[in-house]
């Protein structure tokens, strides 16, 4: 974080994954350092070998906020001694298949439930929720939406 | 897709996922069938035992178009050898960790180049990206926001 503070120009950073799909659905998602990898359930044609996007979608944000949570908690100065979080997301799957005209193929609504346990009174604890709700990377992407530029071409075979 | 055609009640689903954070940064995140795990860079305190949630979520984007791709070109009966997508994301760290206010927490661009490979004509692969662009469950929700709810509550130690 110092250095961050020193060097503003280094703060500006690009993320980068990539992957291939042949046949099946299961995905092995290669970035920076580490692969993900993502399938879909039996029911929709995918091996079952890995959460599915969307199902996994839902554990980053989960994952993000208790990270979020420990980590403001420390930068505050807030004895944290454990988070829970639970997540969930709902879906009409007849967007996806394209069964409905408007319905969204995905989520439509998120519930998050936090639960923090630890010796601080209140409004500490008020404090660390205002400000994880500001700094939560995956929060504000989710609940505001980013830009997102698409570009297809078509390979040779 | 047939039941879900005669049955439209079961169309609706809500999906979950729960994690817990103790120490450290690590989190496995339970969900309905598998455990998605992530972690931070030792830089920022974890032990990199994994993706970082911004890292995965930009790996789920890329994942998610693939099988939407692979789905969908099944769904119209088009012929497609492979797919290729890239993901990029524009984050400043500046606002993770609150050094400039006004400043987003995570993403404020995100790119996506996606590269088809097959026998097709270019206009059927044309139609192909219009379905996924328009039935892609991550790319909905990351381009246009899912509203979010949050509760956040005490337990005792």
């Amino acid at each position: 974080m110092e250095r961050l503070r020193a060097e503003p120009e280094r703060r500006r950073v690009t993320l980068a994954a990539e992957t291939q799909l042949a046949t099946g659905m299961r995905c092995e998602v290669t970035g920076r350092t580490h692969t993900v990898v993502v399938d879909e359930p039996r029911s929709v044609g995918g091996a079952d070998s890995a959460a599915s996007p969307v199902d996994a979608f839902l554990a980053l944000l989960a994952g993000c906020q208790a990270i979020t949570y420990r980590m403001w908690a420390d930068l505050l100065g807030i004895a944290l001694e454990r988070v829970s979080v639970r997540v969930e997301g709902d879906m009409d799957m007849g967007g996806f298949f394209g069964l409905e005209e408007g319905v969204r193929p995905g989520f439509d609504a998120i519930r998050v439930e936090v639960s923090l346990t630890g010796p601080e009174g209140e409004e500490r604890y008020a404090e660390l929720t205002a400000a994880v709700e500001r700094h939560c990377p995956l929060l504000d992407a989710i609940a505001n939406g980013v830009p997102i530029a698409s570009k297809v071409s078509r390979a040779s075979s």
